[in-house]
């Protein structure tokens, strides 16, 4: 995305569309429980019946792709095998057994005789949805977005164009035959549309950005709606002094190896330094038949650390198999550096010494804060959300893995009998202020 | 504001005080509820022993601002009586005997044996705070800011300063016998390093303006950090045809003329078409004799509204004593025209048909949706939250009236034993996702 520096204006085909997509998310947000479940499994149906013209349309982006050229990595996530197709299909039926995020009530109280105040959650509106490759996102993000009584309009990668084209076009066909109105999903194609998504904030509520960093930065660069997601992920491991060896060494392998490519995947090892040469003497053959690169600051490279580090390394989000080693003299520097390199995303320490433990993870502010166990565990999935939307590293809720969850907002019904603020100030009534 | 069209670069002496600020914010996370709540009596013990040199600092400005020639309206929220002093005062304590927003454990569940998630609320970490004139906003926020857990960048109304650093001098008194460290409030006194704050992301979690809608406005579109808050209050009322007319009579006029500066303050009053005549006919001479200018639609002229509305005042806000009306044909039409101008604040419907209340509740997604009762009560202290950082008019949380709960965020706390995530993906553990 890189070579685009212009967000266009929406054009008047584009506006219509959303207006569209709009209306449909008002009458979404109308719909019941039972309503939206039987639409995700009609959706479900609709996929399985459609599923050889879905999968023919992925060989014809796949050839295509083949021919120009694109990388092997772009080119596997491309590919929709029957299995994975099931797999989406599967994954929409369990997003319809979630339970329901919506009409959940907060808060319910008296203000004041026959003054009732309600917080209940509500769907956010329209979700705008920007992704790369993985036509498997259609599925789920669809799917999650109708769960949640929300309008969805989706920009995949142009890679996948009739991939996604046949998916919608599936999922349409479901909804026809539901109370749900199928214009709540909205497919874009062109690439002017998709950066002219970023200006509509009168129809757009939600920015989810999946897809690589530059994608995300330049999405959050050049919007004024909210994005929910992140562009770095920085995460580290602190191996504390007082530690069991092989956890430290368990941890910082699979935090580091069972899947490099992931955001919840370390960079950085931050290692006490009395524990360092028994760690390192252990760990460095481990990473290395394991093909690690390991880079570490001169203590780290005294240790036997191949690689010296610049000041770069510690804030580079590898996505690879290298990872950054320094030595610290205590928990304290280990926290500082992490307070200033971490993305925000998942940091974690081991050690055996509790109070250590609680410093830590009261010290830093990250979305995800660990104590012997491996960062790969933020996850949507694996903390029992069923699904995930992404991953947000932002300050404010919702930060850490977002479920079904994070496409609900809130809003406050107050129900009165001629109620007026007048008769309070007179002191002709009074509030009572008694939760319900 | 208006006149700012660049905001600076923080300089050096702003990075130290920022850098400090954020320190003493992590040592303000790590305290607990007593000794948060015995930082904010001392805080209001301090105030009351120089209360003497803060009413003369406000005195000082007051003369100043009076050479100056500063609005009354302005004059008025400058001042600052000793009765205004013990409000404020009171009101630290009160938010003192608010309950802990700190450590609510949101979700806890074992994933698998031995390893168990937690979602607690924790402090945001730093808040920036940009008001106008009243300096009763310093001690508010303050001791909202600090109850939570939180550090707090403070820049009011250059025509406060000697008021608000006397006030800010006693709280910083009032801090240094507790056990929070008193650079966790940092005023701001120039113009320069108010507008620099907005380029202090590394520094400052949340903005919250306080101030007139264009201030909100040059903030909103001047900062990378999440804000807080609303720029226009544009609010409706739809009186729909079944209604009874006194109540209808009583809630429109409390809605514009209680408080017609507030932002929960109506500008649009829209009418169904059969009850027009009849309401109006009793309405006309009441909102006369309160000197309330009504501006209406063509057919509303024709029922005896003065005056003649164009586009501009749909989408008015005019904080004044002045009225839009319009005449709709149904409650779809006004529906409509509020999904179109309404700034998501509060709006409200008249009816004695339960249906349609709850369709227009329920269509309308504003942060309060309102029925038989006066949109004035939209509001932190008549919700019962004890005490209000703002109103959000955002789609996503929080929004509506936000008390101490929006200054918190959570995070998640995952404590293991050495898991792995390939244990999982080898059959070796199992996930439970159990609930605790």
């Amino acid at each position: 995305m890189t070579d685009i520096f212009e967000v266009p204006s929406p054009d008047n085909n584009l506006l219509d569309k959303a207006e569209q997509l709009r209306l449909a998310s008002i009458k979404t947000s109308q719909t019941n429980n039972n309503e939206r479940i039987r639409a995700l499994n009609l959706m479900a149906d609709s996929l399985e019946k459609n599923s050889k013209e879905i999968i023919d349309s992925n060989f014809e982006d796949y050839k295509k792709a083949e021919i120009k050229g694109i990388s092997k990595a772009l080119l596997s996530r491309l590919k929709l095998s029957k299995e994975k197709l099931n797999l989406g299909i599967e994954g929409i039926r369990k997003v319809g057994d979630l339970s329901d995020p919506l009409g959940q009530i907060q808060i319910k109280k008296e203000l004041s005789k026959g003054l009732i105040l309600e917080r209940k959650t509500v769907p956010i509106g329209v979700l705008g949805v920007i992704f790369e490759s993985r036509p498997d996102a259609v599925m789920q993000i669809s799917s999650l977005a109708i769960r949640a009584g929300n309008g969805v309009m989706l920009k995949g990668g142009s890679e996948a164009n009739f991939t996604n084209q046949a998916i919608v076009s599936a999922l349409k066909k479901g909804l026809q035959k539901s109370n749900i109105d199928d214009n709540a999903i909205c497919l874009l194609t062109s690439r002017k549309d998709s950066m002219a998504m970023l200006n509509l904030e009168k129809f757009i509520n939600l920015i989810i950005p999946r897809g690589s960093n530059e994608l995300v930065k330049f999405i959050q660069e050049n919007t004024g709606i909210p994005v929910l997601g992140h562009a770095d992920g920085i995460c580290h491991l602190y191996i504390d002094d007082e530690v069991n060896l092989d956890i430290a060494l368990k941890v910082a392998l699979d935090s580091k190896i069972q899947y490099p490519a992931a955001c919840n995947a370390i960079e950085t090892l931050l290692i006490h330094k009395s524990i360092a040469p028994a760690f390192l003497k252990k760990a460095i053959p481990i990473f290395n038949s394991n093909n690690v690169k390991l880079i570490g600051d001169k203590k780290a490279v005294k240790l036997g650390v191949a690689f010296e580090a610049n000041y770069e390394d510690w804030q580079t989000e590898y996505l690879d198999l290298i990872l950054s080693i320094k030595i610290v003299d205590d928990l304290e520097e280990g926290i500082a550096h992490i307070q200033k390199f971490s993305s925000k995303h998942t940091d974690g320490i081991i050690t055996e010494n509790i109070s250590n433990a609680n410093k830590f993870m009261s010290e830093i502010d990250s979305a995800g804060v660990f104590h012997n166990c491996s960062t790969r565990f933020a996850d949507g999935f694996r903390y029992g959300f069923g699904a995930e939307v992404g991953i947000s590293t932002q300050t404010l809720p919702p930060r850490g893995p977002v479920g079904l969850e994070g496409l609900v907002t809130y809003k406050y019904f107050l129900r009165g009998e001629g109620h007026s603020v007048d008769d309070f100030s007179s002191g002709k009534s009074i509030y009572t202020h008694k939760d319900l």
